[in-house]
């Protein structure tokens, strides 16, 4: 029986990687100024911030480092200070943005939060996630919030442990196979899949073959309290 | 009767200041290249980190980012994309640095941790501090750890509470007036001050004219085990 509904922010709760896009492909224009290629430069991109996460970790800041990085490299240090700035000027802009709530997630929360204890587990740099959340006003629909540097099993074993919840009283609902379905299905945990429009590519992972079987995959939020009450699910 | 002894981490049990003036001494270097000026950058630099602060946080991220805005602004954006990339280097060898632990802080802390609880109590980027405790291989010695986003009279409030402390049991030792010691007075603490060889400005803050009895100056962290037997201080 479920008695504690985990939930991923990003991408889950409000939209989060659409922005991360629209920088990216700022940024490529900028580079393609200079190398006249219009070639994606994703995969540099992507390489740039996977050799800087260790250091950098998630976040805006690391973004905004990775793709000056990028802008240089992929320019032979052609790109300006003014493009520089450019790059610089989306990423405030973007940590200035306003929050936007995906449809139906406050509508769920609060019917959720009657019959469940609610608590989010997010990733990423915390004064960011923080802001989010602030900006959000989901707050008060969580029990506790936990931000960590890593979704892993052993992060969401010591979450479990610190709640004194058992795996199998918990369900995790998130967009990201690798940080919210796996790593919960690993501990003995339920897991519900709400894929988003896009899905940064570090989040990628290919399904195990068994996974159809191992976790549910929904439309939209909306879906998940009617999914939970029809034989309190997790599975399919 | 002192029962927990909570230490800063950045300039209290390792170096960390010097380094990030050893930074914006070079970015002042790169600038002057543009400007021709001798006359130090560093108002500036505050002045864009100020104004970042509540975006970024603490950290080196955050730093790299508005060294980078301040050699744009300072240069009527003529810095290069070498100099930039130069910044963006520095920045990545702070980050791989080693840990230079203080004078003292090992044999202070395995003598102090036999006759009271310590716990860590840090400000700034949870992944950078994250890493640098991890090099310092200091970690044993705390009971607790805890990284906070400011150091306020909320914020040590909210740390005795979980620990059940009452704030007449701790004692803070650190480097800063304004995040180690005024916030601890301020909820009942007490506090020892142990400056470091160089203050960011940011910590800068008057001496309250009571202060001299309030708090503890120490000239190394070699005298907290003996300050603390003696009359178990906190004052003078």
């Amino acid at each position: 029986m479920t008695k504690v509904i985990g939930f991923d922010a990003d991408d889950t709760l409000w939209h989060n990687e659409t922005h991360f896009q629209e920088m990216q492909r700022a940024l490529a224009a900028i580079i393609s100024g200079h190398t006249g290629e219009t070639s994606p430069i994703d995969d540099h991109l992507m390489a740039v911030e996977r050799r800087n996460l260790r250091k950098y970790g998630y976040g805006a800041k690391g973004f905004a480092l990775s793709m000056i990085e990028t802008a240089l490299e992929l320019t032979g240090q052609r790109v300006s200070g003014a493009e520089i700035a450019r790059i610089i000027a989306m990423v405030h802009h973007f940590l200035e943005r306003d929050i936007h709530v995906l449809d139906g997630a406050v509508e769920t929360l609060s019917r959720l939060r009657d019959s469940h204890s609610l608590i989010l587990i997010t990733k990423g740099d915390e004064i960011e996630q923080q802001e989010k959340l602030v900006k959000s006003n989901l707050r008060s629909f969580f029990d506790k919030v936990y931000f960590v540097l890593e979704k892993d099993p052993d992060t969401y074993l010591s979450i479990l442990r610190r709640e004194e919840i058992d795996p199998s009283q918990f369900v995790m609902v998130g967009n990201s196979l690798r940080s919210d379905i796996q790593p919960v299905l690993a501990i003995g945990g339920r897991a519900i899949l709400i894929p988003y429009e896009v899905t940064w590519k570090h989040e990628m992972v290919d399904l195990p073959a068994d996974s159809p079987e191992a976790f549910a995959t929904l439309n939209s939020i909306r879906e998940v309290p009617a999914f939970l009450e029809d034989g309190d699910g997790g599975r399919r």
